[in-house]
C-alpha cells in the first residue's frame, strides 16, 4: 500500500482555525429513504404486533419462525452459550462483569439516592429516586456484535434495580454469537429475543402480544435503529444517539510512542468514520508517533479501516503547549480523552468537557471500553458539552416529594397567591388561599 | 350555562378498561405544515444569523429593530421592571426564589457531587461533575407568559454553577410583562433578548453574531418552540417536550370537598386539554366534590376554560378502595399527583411513577407550582415512568475519571485483551498489551 497520509496542523498555522473546523465537520443528515421506511415499519408493528415482526425478521434478517415466542432465548441457552465459550473468554467476561458492576454500585450510592429534609415550619422536601420498571437493550448483531456492550447496557440497569431487562439481538440467518449470550447471561438479563432491526425497537416500545413494552430503549444500532429511537422518544425513554466514535490523546511526549499509536489505532480500527487525534507541543514527538503508525500500520489485522479512518479524519496537532492543548480539547469536547502525560492531574483540572478522561500512560482506552469499570457508553460528536455517560441515573427516575405542613401553609398560600394572581391563575390562587387559617 | 357534564368512572363497571384508555389517551402529533416552516426557519437562521433573527421578529412578533443588539434587555432594564412592580409581589418573587434556591441547593449537594475511590491496586476510578458552560431559557411571552417559569428554569442553572443563562422572551409588538422580566432579574439571568418562536431557539442553539450559542435549550413553548427543541437536539441539549399538564388527585375523603375541586379547577383552567383526575374508593364523598365543583365554577373567572378541560379530559373515579386508586395511579404516571389523605404516609410508597407528590391536604399543587421548592417543569403524559423534574442535574454533565495504576495495567490488560481478540478488535488488545510487563 502506499505511505499513510495523516494530516498534521500546527496551531501556529494562520489557516489553523480553518483546517480544524473541516477536520471537527461530520454531519448527521438523515437519510429520507429510510426515514419513510422506518416511519411505515413502527406503524405496522403497532398496528399488527407479533405478526409484523415476524414478517421484519424473516425479510430482513433471513429468519424464519412460526411466532414471536419460538424467537426468544431461554435462560437455559444463555446458560449453555455461557458455559461453551473458553474458560479465558469466561473468567474475562466475569471479571469485567464484576468490575463494571462494582464502579457502577459506587455510582448509584453517590448520586441514586433518595433525600429529604424539613424545613422550620415542618414542611418536608425530597425527591424520592426509583428505578425504571423495564428496559429494553438493543444489542447490534453481525459485524459489530460486541458483548462488552451488553455488560455497559445491562449491569448499570441491574445494579439501578429495574426490575426487568429485556434484550433484543438480530441474528442474520440465525447465527447466533456465543459470546454476546454468555455476556447476556452475566449480565443479568431477563429476557431475551432474537430480533433486531425498526421492528424489534418497535416491538420494545409498544409492546406485542409476545414482547412486553418497557419504559426506556437504550444501545448502539445501525441507521434504522437510530432513527426508530428518534421517533418512539417520547412513548419511551431513549439513550443518546451515538455519532462516530472518538478519541483525542494530549500528551507531553513521556509515553513511549508505539503506545499513542496503538491507542489510535484502537479508536480508528471501529469503522472509517472514527475520529482519533493526537494533540501534543513537541514537533518532535509526534514525529516519533507518525514513525511508529507507519511501522505498526502494515502488521494491524484492520488496516484498512485504520487507514481509511486515519486518512479521513484523523490529525496529529502540535501546539503551542499543553494548555493551548487543553483548551483545544474543551472546544472539541470528546467521547474518549487520553491525558498520556507523566503529570496528568496537572491537566485534569483543566479539562472541562469529555465523556471519559484516561490518566497516565497506562490507562490505554480500552482497559476502560472493556472492564476499568466506567462505562463505555459516552457521548459522541461534542455532545459532551451538555451530557453524560450511560450510569445508574439512566435507569432511575426522580419525583419531588413535598408536605406542607397547616403553619407552612400559613407562609407558602400568602406569596403563591400573590404570584398567581399576577399570572391571571385564580384557581391555583384560591387553592392556597383555602388552606390559609380564616 | 348548562351543567357541568364531567365523567365518572368506576373501576367495578366492565367497561372501565376501555373507558379509562379513552380517558388517557392524548395524541402528540405534529403537524407536517408547522414541521416545515420549523425546518426552514432553522436553516435560514443557522444561514443568515442575525439578519434572519430580525425578520421573523419582526414578521410574527410585530416588532421591528435595526440590529438584535436593540432587541438585548439590559440588566438595568430588569432591575427597572423588578422595582416598578408593587412591594408585595416583589416580596413574594424574592420569597419564592429564595426557597426554590434552597430546595435546589439540597439536590446539588445530594446528586450532584464529583467522587472518586482507588481500589486495591491503586486505580483511581471516579466521576468529574461539572456545569454547563451556557444555557439558553425559553420563555413564552403573550397569554401564558409565567414569571414564575423563569425562576423554576434559571435558578437550578445558577445553582448548578451554569456560567451564562441565556433568556429569551417574545414581546408582541413590542409589550413586556413587567413580572417576567423582573422574574429574570432575582433569578440571575445573565443575559436576555426579546425574541422568540423557533427563530429565538435556532439563535440559541447555533449562535449569531450576536446571540452566543448555548449548549442547552430549556423551557416551555408553542408548537413552533417544540418542534424547534426536538430538531435542534444533538447540537444542544434540551429539557423535555411537554404535552398538556395534569393532576391526579387520590382522595381518603378526609379533606374538604371544596380544596379538592379547586385543586382539580387549579389544573384545568391551565387550557381546554389540561387534564384533572379524582381517584377515591368513596362515592359519597366523590358526590360531595362533584356537588363543590357545581356551585364554585360559576365563580371562577376562568370558568370557560375549566369547564372545556373538566367536561373534555376529566374524571371522577370511584375505585375499591385506596390500594387499587395507588395501583391506578401508577398507570396513569401524573404529572402532579395530590395525595389528600389522612395517612399520605401509608400510601406514598406504593407510587412509583409521578413528577411530583404533594402530601396530605395542606399541600396544595398551587404551592408546589410556586414556592415550596421543588421544580414545576415535570414529566407529563405519563413519561415519569422514565423522567424526572427538571433539576440542577439538567445543567450539569459528568465525565468519568479513570487512572490505571501499572499494577492495575497487568490485571486489566489480561482482561481487555481477552474480550477484544473475542470482539475482532486487535488494537484494542494490543494497546492494552503494550502495558503489560514482557
Amino acid at each position: 500500500m502506499s505511505a499513510l497520509n495523516l494530516r498534521q496542523l500546527d496551531t501556529r498555522s494562520p489557516d489553523f482555525d480553518a483546517e480544524f473546523a473541516r477536520l471537527r465537520h461530520w454531519s448527521a443528515d438523515t437519510d429520507a429513504a429510510i426515514e419513510q421506511r422506518v416511519a411505515d415499519i413502527l406503524a405496522d408493528v403497532q398496528a399488527r404486533g407479533d405478526a409484523a415482526v415476524l414478517e421484519y425478521t424473516a425479510r430482513f434478517d433471513g429468519l424464519s419462525a412460526d411466532s414471536v415466542a419460538a424467537l426468544e432465548l431461554t435462560r437455559d441457552e444463555l446458560k449453555a452459550a455461557f458455559e461453551a465459550i473458553t474458560p479465558a473468554q469466561r473468567d474475562a467476561l466475569q471479571a469485567a462483569a464484576a468490575r463494571v458492576r462494582s464502579y457502577h454500585e459506587r455510582q448509584l450510592a453517590a448520586s441514586g439516592q433518595s433525600w429529604s429534609y424539613r424545613d422550620e415550619d415542618g414542611t418536608l422536601l425530597g425527591q424520592k429516586v426509583t428505578p425504571l420498571d423495564r428496559v429494553g437493550i438493543y444489542v447490534p448483531g453481525g459485524k459489530a456484535a460486541y458483548p462488552s456492550s451488553v455488560l455497559m447496557n445491562a449491569i448499570p440497569a441491574h445494579v439501578a434495580g429495574v426490575g426487568e431487562i429485556i434484550m433484543v439481538v438480530p441474528t442474520p440467518k440465525g447465527e447466533k454469537n456465543a459470546l454476546v449470550l454468555a455476556a447476556a447471561y452475566v449480565a443479568g438479563v431477563t429476557r431475551a429475543f432474537t430480533i433486531g432491526g425498526a421492528q424489534a425497537v418497535a416491538a420494545l416500545a409498544y409492546g406485542t402480544a409476545t414482547v412486553p413494552p418497557v419504559d426506556k430503549v437504550t444501545g448502539p444500532g445501525n441507521a434504522y435503529v437510530a432513527s426508530a429511537k428518534r421517533r418512539v422518544f417520547g412513548q419511551v425513554g431513549i439513550d443518546m444517539i451515538a455519532g462516530p466514535s472518538e478519541i483525542l490523546v494530549l500528551a507531553d511526549g513521556s509515553t513511549p510512542a508505539d503506545w499513542v499509536a496503538m491507542d489510535l489505532f484502537s479508536q480508528a480500527e471501529h469503522d472509517e468514520l472514527a475520529q482519533s487525534i493526537l494533540l501534543c507541543p513537541d514537533a518532535g514527538y509526534i514525529a516519533q508517533v507518525r514513525a511508529a503508525i507507519d511501522r505498526l500500520l502494515p502488521t494491524m489485522p484492520r488496516e484498512a479501516v485504520i487507514r481509511a479512518s486515519l486518512e479521513g479524519r484523523g490529525a496529529l496537532i502540535v501546539t503551542r503547549d499543553m494548555d493551548e492543548a487543553c483548551a483545544i480539547s474543551n472546544r472539541i469536547a470528546p467521547e474518549h480523552l487520553e491525558v498520556s502525560s507523566a503529570e496528568p492531574h496537572r491537566w485534569e483540572p483543566l479539562l472541562k468537557h469529555a465523556g471519559a478522561i484516561f490518566l497516565g500512560a497506562y490507562t490505554s482506552e480500552s482497559l476502560g471500553d472493556y472492564c476499568a469499570g466506567p462505562n463505555h457508553v459516552l457521548p459522541t460528536s461534542g455532545t459532551a458539552r451538555f451530557s453524560s455517560p450511560l450510569g445508574t441515573y439512566d435507569f432511575q427516575k426522580r419525583s419531588s416529594l413535598i408536605e406542607v405542613s397547616e403553619a407552612g401553609a400559613q407562609v407558602l398560600g400568602v406569596i403563591a397567591a400573590e404570584l398567581a394572581y399576577g399570572e391571571g391563575l385564580q384557581g391555583h390562587a384560591l387553592a392556597a388561599e383555602y388552606r390559609l387559617k380564616r
